[in-house]
């Protein structure tokens, strides 16, 4: 699970390192976490989607308690009046993708088999329950010492800018969940099936009896869009963004081509001789061309073996509101935005 | 009122012109306040303090809409799970004693003849109701544009550090209501009939038919420190607090003698050639000695004639636990409090 949500990442959702450590400690103390479908849960009973705020980075000093969203439960509960029957990733991609395992692992809930983005993306709003009408409110915050703040913002941007002021207050780091929602409007308000896939993904690449990043193509129905040399990165760190661009040289099969990959703490845009091969809200990921193990934006360096591969983001940001959201022109590029599948590749 | 609350400010709590033009426009459009003693309220209905949190200059710029705590009322009612009788000032000193006028007119209540400091102070947790046991929680902030937060903070410390940084995203400065109690509760945790005389000082002052100064010092019963002429201020900006001292010359009857005030947003300690003549947290007031209105901290000017007057606090400062939290340590000076009545003065 851990190598499939760092593929999902996109280059972006913070390594997973330490959420995998902390998810098997959570299973062997606490036993195992069921992950269930939507449609197997009480329509009236709500979901809570959860994860982690903040610089990501921090995460490696700043040791969690482990039951911060556990402590939530019961404060979102008491707000909605309904009783809690799942936890959800809100963002399948990377760390924050596991997190919700050592959470529901203490509070004895199952994981829901979805998520809120089915990828990585770095604004709380970007879920897509904000394209569903999901309201964000209450979003609930807490630390590690067992602080607690509830808010209600005038909108998902408020919300955002709020809950980062916390989390910088809260040593640059914290837990929230927002756009808690009844397990009825989660079955159209979600990215599903997320969780089995990200599960299915580290299979297909811990399993290859050959290639694994062949292995990964097969079970994501992916386009290679260069294997090859990363042969420069420039990346700088602008109000709390990872921001720059890598430049990947192609060997063997590809050789003579060459893909600068843009990058807004995620792999935004792959361009290659200034034609756009895939493009945000579309997934974009970086892998090692040997083990085919995602490499985060953060960890580009001049001279790896990487092959690019870029597939189908969840159908729910294709549409206009999809887009509107987390489009190309949402992050700055003046771009229509055309489907991975529909572009004609190399 | 506000001749008043500016007295019991210490030279702390902001500016009251402001807070009085909202007051006489919010009177005017919404009928007059009645201000009303604890004991003629239901005992176990909610009292409930407020103010404004963040730098009190930004307020001059940033225009209140004028409803923002009453949005916030109806907040605790539903967290209480009681109704809300009545408003009170957290803190009567500066332009913090005048705004629940403002909001208690447009909501229709009384404000209480109580506050949680008779004083002002820097921060939040300083209140009588923290003396008296009081839980802060939960903390309910709101802005202009209708933002709502609420803060259940481990202690009061981290209440106010939260409370800080969210006032910074707000821009500076927003309200906030803590520390909710019963009137019952109210009775013994809060500085009583403080409005009141808020109003005696200012009548006092402006009916005064020879020396305003003479008639300031009899309503308050207060001690003259010192009457001269401001020879010398050192203020410096740090961490949001004015910090700094001013020495008065004196003249006329204090010839030859000379005073420093300390200052840390409010006038803190007043030191004569090595005596210490008056200290927190007992009020130190520096007026003019023309008109007998305050002097702030942040407008102490070099020629200024002045007078210093020092008066008594509210008794629950001068508990074990109100000196821990408000005492001369508190503030870092290494003095062991005397009451200012008992100090043998000049």
């Amino acid at each position: 699970m851990a190598i499939g949500c760092s593929i999902l990442g996109a280059g972006g959702g913070g390594d997973t390192a330490i959420g995998l450590l902390a998810s098997l400690q959570a299973v062997e103390a606490f036993g195992p976490v069921p992950v269930v479908d939507l449609d197997d849960l009480p329509d009236e009973a709500l979901v809570m989607p959860c994860g982690g705020i903040g610089a990501p980075m921090i995460w490696i000093e700043k040791i969690d308690r482990g039951d911060e969203i556990v402590r939530i439960i019961p404060v979102v509960e008491r707000i909605r009046g309904r009783p809690v029957v799942a936890l959800m990733s809100a963002e399948i991609g990377g760390s924050n993708g596991l997190s919700p395992v050592v959470w529901a692992a203490r509070a004895g809930l199952p994981v829901v088999d979805a998520d809120g983005m089915g990828r990585a993306f770095p604004e709380v709003p970007q879920v897509t329950m904000e394209v569903a009408g999901i309201s964000a409110n209450p979003a609930v915050m807490t630390d590690e010492r067992g602080n607690v703040v509830i808010f209600e913002g005038v909108d998902g941007a408020w919300m955002e800018r709020m809950e980062r002021a916390m989390a910088v207050e809260f040593g640059g780091q914290g837990y929230s969940s927002e756009y808690q929602m009844t397990v009825e409007e989660a079955k159209g308000a979600t990215a599903r099936g997320t969780v089995t896939l990200a599960i299915r993904i580290g299979e297909a690449v811990l399993g290859a009896v050959h290639d694994p990043v062949d292995a990964l193509v097969e079970v994501l129905d992916a386009r290679t869009l260069i294997a090859g040399k990363v042969v420069d990165v420039e990346r700088r760190i602008t109000g709390g963004f990872v921001r720059g661009s890598a430049t990947i040289e192609g060997l063997d099969a590809d050789a003579g081509r060459e893909l600068r990959l843009e990058i807004q703490n995620e792999n935004l845009v792959g361009i290659d001789d200034g034609a756009v091969l895939a493009m945000v809200p579309d997934i974009i990921t970086v892998v090692d061309t040997q083990t085919a193990q995602a490499i985060h934006t953060e960890r580009l360096r001049y001279g790896q073996r990487v092959t690019i591969i870029a597939f189908p983001c969840d159908p729910i940001w294709r549409t206009p509101a999809g887009l509107a959201l987390a489009g190309p022109r949402a992050f700055g590029y003046d771009l229509d935005y055309v489907r991975v599948e529909d572009i004609d590749g190399r």
